[in-house]
């Protein structure tokens, strides 16, 4: 390879060239063919191949012209197309200059015949991005559901107190809150999966009237459908000199709400780690140091990095709206901006990789989960006992219960001490089951269906996704 | 009603509710029930019937309670809700205060039983938007669709010059290009309908783990989904307190994803409407002012309002997105922001009212369109020529036909006059038949399958959308 | 008024007009004025007299002409000039009938003469917005910062842990937290008094090049700048149909910075009242409920709301910066969008006024932030240790602490202890003053300049701000 | 260099990197000192530098050591970093390590002492952001206000219509419409000049409270400062581990709303290039290809690309204001977002050269605005017509020239001939004096002060910005 196309990664500008992929070998293989300058070339070359090999089964050409374009295809460098876009400025005739070039006086003319660059451009595009998702990103996403089934049910009945508002709300098992992103990651693939399917291609020339090859092709539908069917792509439904906006708006949109996800279960572990509280912690190695100038600390940096990473991405989508509009047959303003749609996948892949690596390892502290439930645990059972007393036919049980909760919180007593203690009330307590009592005194029973729910879950999305 | 709670339009903040909404009576009889203050407080108390409903079945209560908890809920007024909740500042609470004010003693303790506020404002909310987009947005979009496919078929033949970059490209019919928004449009119908019917409802209590319900009944989802079958939703994969986050922002993708299609629409109407072009026109009504100062204008102010309340609405997915993220078993920084999500309905359905309205008598000026493509209908040959050019064999078909191009514009004479002329071009001309001549001749032919595609895009939408 | 345009809040859509200003009697007083349909109508009439006294002053009507067109813009109704407007479509020529239908017929015609829709649009927005900024939202930010002031200034010494990425990190005080608040609220006072003040009119005609105006005066920049002055707006530096679109860019993303202030302080506040911290409290009312269900819940609901209101506005500026594109000398997409610019206006203001309401009374609990600072009170000195250590001159003093940090971790010895045990570090504890000593034996002198500078904060911003 | 740290192009996913920058050598020249990650790395060392020198002038260690830290910090190389931060897994201490690895024992201990990593991170950011202003924005956006300067004063009087909603107007220059942009991006030099120098740096510590540098230094302000002023850098008004947010976001709000400004004007000279205006066009080179395969294309793509990484930039800014947030003394939620800050100085810079290269040789083609000028020229008249007619006491001029406009079109007689046919409006035709009813029969006439006020606009500018 010449040096003329190479540099320092830290001459790069983009974080995710000098840091988050770059320097990520494993990141870089899994997704290099789908997400770089080199895997754009290769996909718009695989395409002209494309549509070789249907001109040849319409008869437009001879086999070996179709196998000698492919083979141009495959050996065409990127390298080759930039030096000839240098010189003419048009990035698709440059590969097809090059292709050319590459070929026999024969085959020569096939190239590129019946194509506008937008019909390689664009089908290219949703052949990397529906192979990123397929064989990296939906891949990525399944790995880390297996990672927090396999916490989830680990954690299946380890008490933790639920917390709305950051305020203590009822019990429930760690196991059952980590199932939440088991299932809504879940929900997530099934959303990315068809998303990725419903990608379309196109081959209808430059203004989508198929004016080109039907000049060739008395069905140049047909002509269309050979060419995506080769590389696995359904037809657009319709398709000026461009597919229609949509359906890549759709798969933008299931990669960002699945950062989401990501970015809300970095938030929940971020503040469990929080001095106060403690309950869980990112493992540390031997060497790291958490602090520049304060030796002690040990920074929940990764689950930071994953909500930075999403705070970067989620206002991406606002380009691919915006690029929903393209005047006529079309305008070229979402050109530039497409460009950079590959690094939404990449960042949504590192986080998830990172998510894996941080939660497969995650620390789990059982014993200060029950230290903070114990710090309200004589009030949790303001819920049930105000639903018994309600349902036993008491008028005002809210209230009667939220007085109770204020008294027991002034004098330090017992919340069923407090309630048995009330006049109103006493008869009411008197009337209740063992059973009933018993849960009114330990509420650490108090956690309904959240072990039996975590179990269930895991499971359903294990059938579910195939894991 | 008392007057308290009325006020002038012209006090109000919101140009939806003193513009575009509020002066709108067609809009407000067909989104009231959905996106109201007063849809909130009906659509809750809707679902506290339910609840009592669902439990009388289970046994928790008889039936007449269950009916004398349903009326109440069919009678209260957002009235007596604002009341109560300016006392105890807590609107659910305020609305269950309000019901049991409005029933028996008997009945009293069954109000809100087993519920947290969060099952029941979640589960109103999905009911309200599912059914906005069954009841308003669909049928609005696919009337527009309807609209359109009549316009396609009216205009299925014709001619129009394809644009791209804003420049004359290839011949297309005015019929195809309006199939573009027939085909995306049937396509977001699509979209929404699924997204709509996927919106689910909870009641699962504080924390998600059914630790109410679970004090009643031995299967406390055996009680949530007889609740939210009586609603027509789905139960959620998972909750907290709250519903998963996603199925909603997919519900505001298909939405801000139809709204870039009438966005789109519009630019191009605006376009075509600019005074050079002038190829279609908004219908005026005779007294009608188009400009304060300058008589003689006629704006495409309705298409411009399309984009303008397209720029206003498109961000709001934003919120959406940040609204994914909700610490633990929820925090409440998405309750002020979720109450804003009608508001995209409103302004999507106004929007395609528009639109049905101007579209519905687009004034299409053929002659334009024909003088139009006068302009520049030599070149339009290049691309044929070309193609048949490269197909015969010429080693460098492009580079040839593009300078014959340059000089047919130098010259002013005739692109074939000039490609019959050229020395290494003449014998190719030669080769050609009658039928390639004339088309190189009359680019008028050169419209490949615009008008039969026109027509089958329109007959597809037609049996996809069962309009 | 007419029936006609009165309706319940009940069936409004936009959540301002139902509930966070529609019911708020106080703020509609502050910024009624500013922000509604009824101001804008009274403000574009305002600048029509303007403009027929600018035309008096320069000798074009007389000035018992101009009086009488004053009057008649102070007394002409919304009602009127939406009933005109139903029938001829045009809002300002709306304007104009109603006001000339009010004045006799020698006045008549000199009613918005040289004057275009757009210099009474726009110069009557500017208008508003900049008053709104100085009579309503700086106002209430410099009650935001001298209640803050107060705050910091009663809590100035009170012992705080700083937090690095939730950890504990070294010691600061509540004070000094708070004194945060007041700097970078200050900040924003300045930046919206600056975005105001420039906020420009403009009455420079159709297309920004005085046609009209030129017609009738010499020096047509003279006419404009006379009607500016006296609604106070600078002139703008250039027009085309509408005012250059920065200023106002610049105005918006005053206020949205703002409110990024304002939710940085709600986030501080809701992490400060988890209840593992508990140091910090809202304020609540004997009759008030913090949860439908969990009677002893008290939500940090406030500050949640600031937050969210953040997410639904923030977004909004994406609408700014998408109308700084106005297609030649404009086109129309920035009207319908820019109607709902003084939403965020309200937004902003209702939140200042929460934070003031919360704030004012906040509770501060000393005794639970001596608690949570004596957790990890022994590890803290490792920061001065290592820097003691490494002005020293020991070559390696980070990583010497780190393992002193390590073992008294393990050990739960003193963190002093470990360090004066340890072989290597012996020689230099002994070399330490005592007054070196006592810091590291007692962290909580370790909190730098904390309590001078909260004070040296506050005073600077009373001076800056002339509270 | 080791070859670890190099790539191809071709594996960058950031489309600056293998395109819009990585392959533009004069950009890097401009830039590279301030976006890229060895730009990160020098200002970082630079900024470890002065501190040590702050700590000679107080004192603290002698000129020597300082001199010999400010070499090892020129000297220092990202690779060497890289290779420390890869074992320790944190990027300042690693930049100490390296550091330290190349002074003597003597200045060991004083590289980073009394500063924390953010201290250096944000000081460093603020140093090269400001610079890149300084150094290449601003240079390259006054350069474009002087080629725009340059062909507002060769255009000054080429007569143009003005179009408003893409319709006809009224006249003005071609030069009057470039002046706009003129004072436009003027307008957002002397933002981002003022957004630039306020960008602050801080020497706070860990927490903001000066804990570690008190121990050292009677007045750490004094060193902060000291630090500071080498580095050119006002000091944050309040910091806690981080500066304060709002200055960075006004100095992205700069960026961006500059970045609006040539949007609009690449839209707008987009329009002007459409085949049926043909106003405007981008000159071409002799061998560059319009269209893969419509070889008479002449495409805008250019301004496309301005305005299409506009659309990827703009919504960068939502990161910018999310980022205001950091819990208390922080937390790291901003660390990797903020990586990608330069990248939008690089999009807007390479766009600005863009524009300076298409602007400085733009084709402007008189003939064809003369031709479209003559197309509506009849009703240009209608504005003066009705002014002069109501001027002159007509009770309803804007109504009675509507109907004369209507009546020219449908006969396609002259506005002036079908005006003084009016019965009602003879007398008024005759009452005009012989200059009004030539403006009225020559709009050509009608530019009002367009031509004088581009070039008052001109010379404002170059006064101001100092050109």
């Amino acid at each position: 390879m010449s040096d003329d196309y190479r540099l320092s990664l830290f001459d790069c500008v983009s974080p995710l060239d000098f840091r988050y992929y770059g320097q990520e070998p494993a990141l870089q293989r899994l997704l290099g063919e789908y997400v770089t300058e080199r895997a754009r070339v290769r996909s718009e070359a695989r395409v002209e191949a494309a549509a070789v090999w249907a001109l040849s089964e319409l008869g437009g050409c001879n086999e070996a012209v179709a196998r000698e374009v492919e083979r141009a295809a495959e050996e065409v460098t990127p390298e080759e197309v930039a030096a000839e876009e240098a010189r003419i400025k048009h990035n698709i005739r440059a590969l097809v200059n090059a292709l050319r070039a590459r070929v026999g006086a024969e085959a020569r003319p096939f190239v590129h015949l019946c194509l506008t660059s937008f019909d390689v451009i664009d089908t290219a595009t949703a052949w990397r991005m529906k192979n990123a998702a397929q064989a990296a990103v939906l891949p990525e996403m399944k790995e880390l559901v297996r990672i927090l089934i396999a916490l989830a049910r680990r954690e299946q009945g380890s008490l933790q107190i639920g917390r709305t508002h950051g305020q203590h709300a009822e019990p429930i098992t760690f196991g059952f809150a980590i199932a939440e992103y088991v299932a809504r990651l879940g929900n997530r693939c099934l959303a990315l999966e068809r998303a990725a399917q419903a990608l379309p291609g196109k081959v209808s020339g430059a203004v989508g009237a198929y004016n080109a090859s039907a000049l060739f092709f008395p069905d140049p539908r047909e002509f269309e459908r050979r060419v995506l069917e080769r590389l696995g792509l359904p037809v657009a439904g319709y398709s000026t000199q461009v597919v229609e906006a949509e359906p890549l708006t759709d798969y933008v949109h299931a990669l960002i709400s699945a950062f989401g996800v990501l970015a809300n279960l970095a938030d929940d572990m971020r503040a469990l780690q929080r001095t106060e509280i403690s309950e869980v912690g990112e493992a540390f190695e031997a060497a790291q140091v958490g602090s520049s100038t304060m030796p002690h600390k040990r920074n929940p940096w990764n689950f930071e990095n994953v909500k930075s990473l999403w705070k970067e991405f989620v206002p991406r989508i606002a380009t691919v709206y915006a690029d929903q509009i393209s005047e006529h047959q079309r305008d070229l303003t979402n050109s530039a901006s497409q460009r950079f749609l590959p690094e939404i996948v990449v960042a949504l892949t590192a986080s998830l990789r990172r998510l894996q690596r941080i939660m497969g390892r995650l620390v789990v502290d059982r014993e200060h989960m029950e230290r903070n439930f114990a710090l309200t645990s004589g009030l949790i059972a303001a819920e049930p006992a105000y639903l018994l007393l309600a349902a036993s036919g008491h008028p005002d049980a809210h209230e009667a219960v939220r007085l109770v909760t204020l008294e027991a919180e002034k004098s330090g007593r017992p919340f069923t001490e407090v309630l048995a203690a009330t006049p109103d009330l006493a008869e009411f307590w008197q009337s209740l089951s063992a059973e009933q009592r018993e849960l009114l005194e330990d509420p650490r029973r108090y956690t309904g269906r959240a072990e039996q729910r975590a179990g269930e879950i895991c499971s359903e999305w294990e059938t579910r996704l195939v894991l």
